[in-house]
């Protein structure tokens, strides 16, 4: 039943789906209930409330969606844009191409704005656009705050900046797969107009809800977009919730209780601390490429991903292999590189419900599998550096002290 | 955590979700994994070709999407019709509605047959309009096989019968969300073009997986389809397929091994002796409505439903109040009557991993909350009736012979 | 993995190992931990703190001993008495049977007071007892409260009342293991020296603890009791008790968890509650028998038990076939009838996690079972009967009003 | 109800409990089962026929009771030997030290062979009382094969030669604890008369199993054996062996399907391969602790230990503060030092479902809290050490080839 088992746990350093804590796998341990009594609403009020909180937004309006990411996306753009909408997108790496190439699919003229894999969203190019764009013909940025092939974190408080000093009325679209939960995030501050992200991230959960936010702006554009959509359609759930019975057809209840338990893990901890948890293995694990003589695939420390990090290897180096080494040799699960970066990147997810001692037993295998393929690494050398940074700055854990 | 808990099992009644077998919860009681591991395509594999017995198909591509039923029944309809597409559609109850509802928002150009609620799909109407139709405007026939609101099943064979005997070319498309691995369903057979189920129905798994099967004649039809999609399209499906990875966006890895283990369970008993259950249970709750002497809101034998039966109260009975009392009372869970039959029907879900006992159980419940809101029934009549039939009906376990 | 797998749920109507509530199952759905953590202590004290209310003591300390039922009678036999002691007994079926082999084995002087199968202890033959033993050589009263074979209930106030009117000094030792958290039990007022129970009957948990309390005076008489003993032997507990830490040997991590999830569930429910659940479905279960013309093993109704019903069968009927068919039939696990009883009765339990429309589920069974054995039940008479007084008598479950 | 949660997993390396694997929990997270039906003893069956492998044994007889080593002790004991029997003891650690305190307490004539804490059995010693016991007073020889407090492994083959070389009928008793299904054990070729373990060591289960294997000769021996016992009496499990009911009380249903998985698992990768795991994992422990310039609390590498290194600090710091501190900040969960030599060893376990890159995070944490607490270690430096071994011997996974 367990394909391809071997001992021991297996160490799971992909950047998504993520390791899901014990207490959120046990609170899914259920059978199903029925959605329609007063237990399911209930319960989603809850999460409803607390899903803001993560976004850091009051003011927004949150749809759970049994999708996922690319589903997410979907709603975002349909509820709020119309066929022939022009938008400026940002193409930085695999998971922006794939939204790219939904936001084209879906009939929007998408203006492509292109960098390097391994940099982050050229927003000069996104300022001469604004500044350009007199009449508003842009009708919304969209933006993957962190880029998850390449492990690129773009500056969105300047995306805001910028929007504010051209007075642009564009909406404001953030993917945030990748970050939200995870890094620094804040949708009313920043006035993004949709964020999103999927339940098999940093939430620490299962693959299947897709969380949409959405700002009044947004609900307003709501309100006169048509793009064609029903499944993803945001006034079914706005109806329902009127209703106050919240779901326009059937929810997961195994996912509702998981996502009131993974809420809980994250207060719990303090979202805050959940962050700097983040920033701190981020650091370590660069740290370890840096002393493994690597390089990092993204190019400059301003766009220094705390949620990935793809490693460069050397030309004389598949990537794929040493991905595929450390699964077969030592149960651990690394990132390939995707596209463009097929072959010569290979990534470690560092986000969710992890801690540093996870993240060394992960560099340290890392380190004999670079070995076995033939790059000449000083084993222990990356575990010191990211450790002698570790042990410095890892906190007591509060409910311990 | 668990919101308003009560003593003992929740006797789970609804027509969906249903009860989740052990072996499923089990199943489905793990961590992630990476999804671009050896081991999930290789597990991906078995599961597409065992869904396709499920839908009694040989020549069918299955899809397992990250949706419920209602997304199914759009994947179902963007990737074979464009829009102002002619379509014949039945209205016999609210899930059709709802389909319904869908395919006019999507924009085709529904021509529907309406019945009275407790009726099944008009087919002389069908033979009508396929006679017309000599120049083949109509592109879909789109039915549901089973209206789980009232309890009414469609016979698809005449359907198939029909498009025969008019030699029409239109699409058959087959909403099975609640038939598919409960009623009988031959889709190669019934030269069904594209049929569709939800994981939270007879597969009895949590909510979370849309099952969407095409024809060669629906795959072919979606190479000229203009409807817009993207989450739902099979091409992004296909591709994958033929790369062996199989998935174009992150599935739910719990799912999966649920999946696997439901597929097992449910050949271990053998897929035809699951419909007899089925039909033995269907049978045993009309008889104990009869005994009641309550009415079936199914008004000929030849619709009745062997997954849910939609009972009629008196006039001075709400029905909302039947099933409000049972899960206040006895723990128990019946389906609400919805939109024009609300008030007037509750509904006993008889489907999924269910046997004698639990729906005698059920019955008894029934009769105790008849009482409760006023209806003088007498207490033990429905269980003797539906025990009477069964305990000439209901075979040795086989694995316990 | 699974044994002759059966679909749908098992009806588990053994009167021990019981149903598990699924917060249970959950709760202890997880991995080891270190049991010398401060978190273990933490847990295992509010623990032992909660365990004596279930005991309804303030002055007893309990112990909770990775063991069955029969270590914790050898548990609470060893550590008060020494060989050659002359106790008094009482057998009335197979425990207590057990149980004084037990107390033969372990070298006590055991004055067995028997009476046949059905009948209570006889506790007048007691009153002489204690009458003539002016000099005390009777050092303790052992009985089982709740006969699990025959379905008989001991009234231990009554024993009380004699060991007061006689004033006599002996121990008073109880076996609760069919008793306690289901039917009335107060080991302060009975002045009970050591009550025992184990997880796996009405705490609905699996099978692993046995939960032996002692009184001041039994404590006392621990300190020259010189039975040998170590494994059960309470003052290894008492010394680690004293240190803050809890256990001479590894706990199951997993059952501690169960028990606090167990507890929790039975205090929301409130402890009366549960008993007068008991004492509702054990009534039911009597009238169900009744309906069906068949007699009950326990000859009078001061002895009802309201966990366990045994049913005596017609001479021309083998009760294990009962059994093996409801197994083999509907997945229905009824109690075998033991030792002097076996073939002629077949017991029903009715304790722990359990509400009404199971055990009308498990009724309903029993009459298709008992037509397929050839007795002439009218199929729903039992379920009528019992049905009549439930519905007259179930409260509305308090958190759902 | 998470006592004192941290982020991230917690990493178990206390030589017991140890970690279960996920297949195992998934295999225990299930509601009980009447153990009477014909299900348990099938199941029951195939478990004592497999238990025999982990002893490799072909002509012992496995008891698997429902309680701790302790007790798995207490059986071995009372059912081969008297009161006032001799027997020889070796007393070498705090494990050694409580069994013999338990063989006094039972009342046997205990011969107590002291080394230093860190040194093994002394079988100079043995020899000599063999040499000297000429009538054979010496009843039982009672070793444990790997003494937990101290990483000490004792060789039972050379006990197994000097009672053959002088011709000793003295039973040979093991306590197999922390060796079992970890360290190379042959029952039958080194003529082991009673072996013993418990399910939370090497065979990575919860508590509540203790596994009692006795050879054709000890089951002789019971027949005569005067200790008193009753719970821990083999005759009760040998009469329901032949009954082919197997148990004589309530097994718990969770842990015997868990043990069908766990002894699945151990098959599947190969008894042999995990012993060679723990040798892998072992030897690697003990290079990091050089690297670290710290001493092994066992004294000769003849004596090293696979499941467990005790590593001994400089007298300036208090092991018990290493161990808090883990647990306090790097959620790692090491062994504490144990009367004599508390507050100078902390222990590292690695035993039991373990893979590499769990060591490496393990001894990469130990490294950082060696630092926390004073001691001057090079970060890296262990890691290093162990994964220069562990890259050179660890083999592929073989289910992945």
């Amino acid at each position: 039943m367990d394909y391809v088992y071997g001992p021991g746990r297996n160490h799971l350093f992909v950047p998504g789906p993520v390791n899901i804590p014990e207490p959120v796998i046990r609170a899914m341990n259920r059978n199903n209930e029925d959605y329609r009594s007063p237990a399911v609403p209930a319960l989603t009020k809850t999460l409803l409330e607390d899903v803001k909180k993560i976004f850091k937004t009051t003011t927004g309006t949150p749809f759970i969606i049994p999708t996922t990411g690319t589903g997410a996306w979907e709603s975002a753009l349909t509820n709020t844009l119309s066929p022939g909408d022009r938008i400026v997108s940002f193409l930085i790496g695999q998971f922006s191409l794939l939204w790219i190439d939904q936001q084209q699919r879906l009939g929007f003229n998408v203006d492509v704005v292109e960098s390097d894999w391994g940099q982050g969203a050229n927003l000069d190019v996104l300022a001469s656009k604004l500044a350009e764009d007199r009449y508003h013909s842009i009708k919304a940025i969209c933006i993957v705050h962190n880029e998850t092939a390449t492990g690129v974190t773009n500056n969105l408080a300047t995306v805001r900046k910028l929007l504010d000093d051209y007075n642009h009325p564009a909406l404001f679209l953030v993917d945030g797969v990748s970050s939200i939960c995870a890094l620094d995030f804040r949708m009313d501050e920043w006035g993004v107009d949709v964020a999103l992200t999927g339940s098999q991230k940093a939430l620490s959960m299962p693959t299947g809800m897709g969380f949409v936010c959405a700002s009044p702006k947004a609900l307003e554009a709501a309100k006169s977009a048509r793009s064609v959509r029903v499944f993803f359609d945001w006034n079914d759930y706005l109806k329902f919730y009127k209703l106050g019975t919240y779901w326009p057809y059937t929810p997961s209840i195994q996912l509702l209780y998981g996502l009131r338990t993974a809420l809980d893990l994250i207060f719990e901890e303090g979202l805050d601390n959940v962050i700097a948890r983040h920033a701190r293995l981020g650091k370590a694990t660069r740290l370890a490429v840096e002393a493994w003589g690597l390089k990092n695939c993204t190019q400059k420390e301003e766009w220094y991903s705390d949620t990935v990090t793809a490693v460069l290897v050397p030309q004389y180096i598949d990537s794929a292999e040493v991905v595929k080494r450390g699964w077969k040799r030592y149960n651990l699960s690394l990132g390939l590189g995707l596209n463009k970066v097929a072959g010569k990147v290979f990534r470690i997810g560092h986000l969710g419900n992890l801690n540093e001692l996870q993240l060394l037993g992960c560099l340290a295998g890392v380190e004999m599998v670079l070995r076995d393929v033939g790059y000449p690494v000083k084993l222990g050398s990356g575990v010191a550096a990211a450790a002698a940074f570790l042990s410095n700055t890892t906190p007591l854990i509060p409910s311990r002290i």
